[in-house]
């Protein structure tokens, strides 16, 4: 297993910091951190001074394509990931968005990652060969419950993971942005205790 | 118009330093040159120590796919182009593929373009709201002939450009890789004289 993540001008890098702390967890044999620059585009909550929407319950989450959308995001994301395959000779790229809890971004959805695979069948030397490299997106129709659920099954530390979109500079979690709603509500719905704190 | 560079751990800048000249002279509104480290995967002779294939003529150029090919660059290009075209409100992407002199490279042919341009029409905001972003590659077809007989007659100053894969560190030609050796020819083939010096 080959760990990628991206810094990619988000205006806290506590993500960062979990995904290193996960990937030597998971006994990863190479994690490449990417620095790239989102922010020279600009558009985005969570790469500019955009202020993350908090709310009080998942409920009150607005519809339509909320302003943490980073523009192109998940395509800069799987292109790296491609050329990152192709050099490794790895036949199996894996991303884990979401499409059910959380709709709104178009490059979460199951058209986006059908796309991608297409383009990928044509972009390599390996799909000019005829060894395709598949993109699998096994999260992409579950529900957070039973996303929790299955981690937790798996053996997963939820301790060492990050998904609040505005922490404290330490890292701790808002509690309250749209990521740490639907996160909460996902472990109440699972059964589960979220072992991670927060702020509010 | 507004350009888009990459710095991508290629060897050398002196494409960078030329494309900075040429947004200049055309008048690009806004000129941004993204750093992104694709030797941090290595694979090509672009990125990493191993040497750019050398040859008398264009016809001692080997076939297949060369060393010089990076893994997704171009997927990886024309995802941030995505990203900027959508951020900016621009609805066109020109890129200067070309496949026919020199078809080695994937994702310089009219199938990569294609599949880009539906995942584009998948992967944006734009695409969503039915407001698509048109990738368009002009040269894809042309020879280098062509492209370098239609440039002279729209005016392009071909002494601000650069192809070469191995210059001289002060950003001299090398004139023996594949890419000073097609360009070379291009200009014989359209009886036009290349004003940029070469070191032999």
């Amino acid at each position: 297993m080959y760990a990628l993540t991206f810094h990619y001008g988000q205006r806290h890098d506590a993500e960062v910091r979990a995904s290193e702390r996960v990937a030597r967890a998971v006994g990863a044999v190479r994690h490449v951190v990417q620095t790239i620059d989102l922010r020279a585009f600009g558009g985005s909550a969570l790469t500019d001074a955009i202020e993350v929407p908090k709310s009080a319950s998942v409920e009150e989450i607005g519809g339509g394509i909320p302003v943490t959308y980073v523009p192109a995001r998940n395509t800069i994301f799987l292109a790296f990931a491609l050329g990152y395959a192709e050099v490794i000779g790895s036949s199996d790229i894996f991303i884990g968005v979401n499409a059910v809890d959380y709709s709104g971004y178009p490059d979460c959805r199951p058209d986006f990652i059908a796309a991608f695979q297409r383009l990928a069948d044509v972009a390599t030397k390996a799909g000019v060969s005829g060894a395709s490299i598949k993109v699998h997106a096994p999260l992409i129709s579950m529900s957070k419950a039973d996303i929790i659920r299955e981690g937790a099954r798996l053996g997963v530390d939820f301790s060492l993971t990050h998904s609040c979109y505005d922490p404290a500079p330490e890292g701790l979690a808002c509690g309250h942005c749209d990521s740490c709603l639907l996160r909460r509500q996902g472990f109440r719905d699972a059964g589960l205790v979220d072992p991670i704190p927060y702020d509010t």
